[in-house]
């Protein structure tokens, strides 16, 4: 799949163009080198983090943007100074912060997000927070502070061979966590918003990282969709070991995972939660009394609802439960991969093609 | 490949054989239905755990070995018990306790072993090991006691699309091990005492749970061999980031992973070293000078050298490791696998088809 490949495929020339990275890091002097040699690209680079540490905004800048036609930023630059862009690639998941910008306005100018950068290491947290859990390693690490052999029959393990994985979200994350489902040799269901009845639908043109995902959609042995708490708690009911929850946070997706939910999860299989979309997803009251009554069997959270936790938050001492501090996205590829997904978009504006991770005009990303 | 089908081929009869499970766990009537059924087999199922929990012996049986052609047992019965017996089935993956039954000196008994029924639990084990250090969960399972939420700028993550497994021991384990690492994104390496020159010879044809593996021996990018512990150093100087050391435990490879050992990984990538081989593959001490030291960027191990470990040894204080007390092998299914064994093997004795698992006769597993 074209999502699927290193650097676009360079037809064409993009010789009338500027392009400016107004990027958190330092200048790639390689990847400028090879982007210009390769479409005939101006590339300006702008570091917008200090040496101290703080942050130069968009609007501190000037002649920099002289003659930008393609931009790549976080923060929406004032407007006037950017008259020709006619491509934004931004650097987050989201347009949010360019809702009522005047560039944002006009159709003709093309949006992309970074999506898809964050999907290997997200599934790894996911499935290695659920593998600890099933193999007790928190146990195992309170015993060593003893020097306590236990004996190896005190426990009982499942193996994910016959077991099922729910994914609430069949997006870059979710498609990745099914990679690894599917390879401890778990069953895959899956779930999205808009349905999926064709193989054409089931397909992601999004970045991938390549030999990562699901990009053809073909893991799933079933697929579900709607936004309505009805069609998400038939979804349940087909019982789950492992529910995932990677959804972007709307109006229609909070709290959907509550007590009526976890009620459901603890009734057919006693699912895991595994939340790495937004703490907002889940009814955090309801999730601290399925684990003190051992309804479900455990939980692990990268997001919680505040972040920071207040110290006093009753989570902290549930049982069976992982919480992280909103860290599943670090890594230290990051940055490579935003380039890998500029390049790819770049190559596709030289030769004419369909850009990825268009920005939804109406759903904002 | 034929070792990863459920139940073999049904072809041919048994009709003139009897069975005698010698299990340790009650009688599935709908297995030795299904048995009896489809080759005119009689089975006869001894559950040898008594109520009370303890052990029955072999030699304690009597008339249940009348007529007994066919036996599946852990520990040898008397020889004069068995003299009609010409397929044993180990519940074991070696043929240790059986290497003076005059049984066994007969070449026309074939013996076959138990190998595959561990691999998917383990892999979930190396692989859940390396994510939980590589994602910092004992950290944050400490902070949890104290509500910290840590910012998640102060730990530093690398994931593993771009990182390199060298597996030391390409059996049942160490395939696993592979496949799981190959949807993680990650290079493999393999090491067989054996070399694997031709495609048909890197195939593995004993027991492998359907979808799980690397049957065909397709996901090395490089296959080192030998039992020389030179062999092993070149392959330790191409640079690992994760060792898995999934070994037998013999002559050959006793504290294979020792001072130079280690030295090596940690002077390429700082490799992680996961065993669940036995512990005397590891020089213990040298493992904990590299763990003090940070050379290496730490270890997971369900063996040690002795077992039980005692409680004042010096590993269990080392930093970064992860030790559990040899629980990898555990899941629930394991029975299942056993039988599933038993009638694949059981249809190509009747088809007359070449076994699987078949125990080397040198080598004794
Ligand atoms: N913890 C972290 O550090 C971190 C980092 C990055 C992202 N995230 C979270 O993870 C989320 C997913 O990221 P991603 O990159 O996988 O996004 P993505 O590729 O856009 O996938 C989102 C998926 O959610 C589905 N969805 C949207 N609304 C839904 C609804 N109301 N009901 C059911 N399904 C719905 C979408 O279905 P359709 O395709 O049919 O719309 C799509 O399958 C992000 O939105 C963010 O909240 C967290
Ligand atoms: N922790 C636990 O609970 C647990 C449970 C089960 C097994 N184990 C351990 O795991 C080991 C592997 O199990 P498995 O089922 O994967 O066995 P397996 O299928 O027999 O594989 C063993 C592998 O080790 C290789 N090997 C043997 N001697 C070697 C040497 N001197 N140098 C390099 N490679 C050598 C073999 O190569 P060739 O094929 O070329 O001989 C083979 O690839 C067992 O022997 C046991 O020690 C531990």
């Amino acid at each position: 799949m074209s999502a699927a490949v290193g650097t676009g495929d360079g037809a064409g020339s993009l010789s009338n163009d500027i392009v400016l990275l107004f990027m958190p890091f330092p200048e790639r002097p390689e990847w400028t080198d090879r982007i210009f040699k390769r479409y005939g690209l101006r590339v300006r680079w702008v570091n917008s983090i200090r040496e101290d540490k703080s942050v130069i905004s968009a609007a501190e800048l000037g002649p920099e943007f002289d003659g930008v036609t393609l931009l790549c930023t976080y923060m929406p630059p004032p407007a006037e100074l950017i008259p020709k862009v006619r491509f934004v690639q931004l650097t987050s998941a989201g347009a949010d912060k360019w809702l009522s910008h005047p560039k944002y306005q006009e159709k003709s100018t093309v949006f992309c997000t970074s999506n898809g950068v964050n999907s290997p290491q997200i599934a790894e947290w996911v499935i290695g927070a659920w593998l600890s859990h099933q193999h007790h390693f928190s146990r195992y690490h309170e015993h060593m502070k003893k020097g306590f052999w236990e004996s190896p029959f005190a426990t009982h393990v499942q193996d994910s061979t016959s077991l099922r994985i729910g994914i609430l979200g069949y997006g870059a994350i979710g498609r990745q966590c099914a990679r690894l489902a599917n390879a401890l040799g778990m069953e895959i269901f899956a779930y999205t918003r808009n349905e999926r009845p064709t193989p054409e639908s089931r397909r992601d043109d999004s970045y991938c990282v390549p030999g990562t995902g699901d990009p053809d959609g073909l893991l799933p042995t079933k697929w579900f969709h709607g936004p309505a708490r009805a069609a998400v708690n038939a979804f349940l009911r087909e019982g789950l070991d492992l529910l995932v929850i990677c959804l972007p946070l709307t109006a229609e997706t909070r709290h959907v995972v509550g007590e009526e939910q976890l009620a459901i999860l603890g009734a057919t299989r006693r699912g895991f939660v595994a939340n790495v979309g937004r703490g907002g997803h889940v009814d955090q009251e309801a999730l601290v009394r399925a684990l003190e009554e051992g309804s479900i069997r455990g939980a692990a959270l990268d997001v919680a609802d505040p972040e920071p936790l207040p110290a006093d938050h009753p989570l902290w001492r549930a049982p069976n439960l992982l919480i992280t501090p909103h860290v599943s996205w670090r890594t230290d590829v990051l940055w490579d991969r935003l380039l890998d997904i500029i390049a790819i978009n770049l190559g596709r504006l030289a030769g004419g093609k369909p850009l990825i991770n268009v920005v939804n005009r109406e759903l904002h990303y």
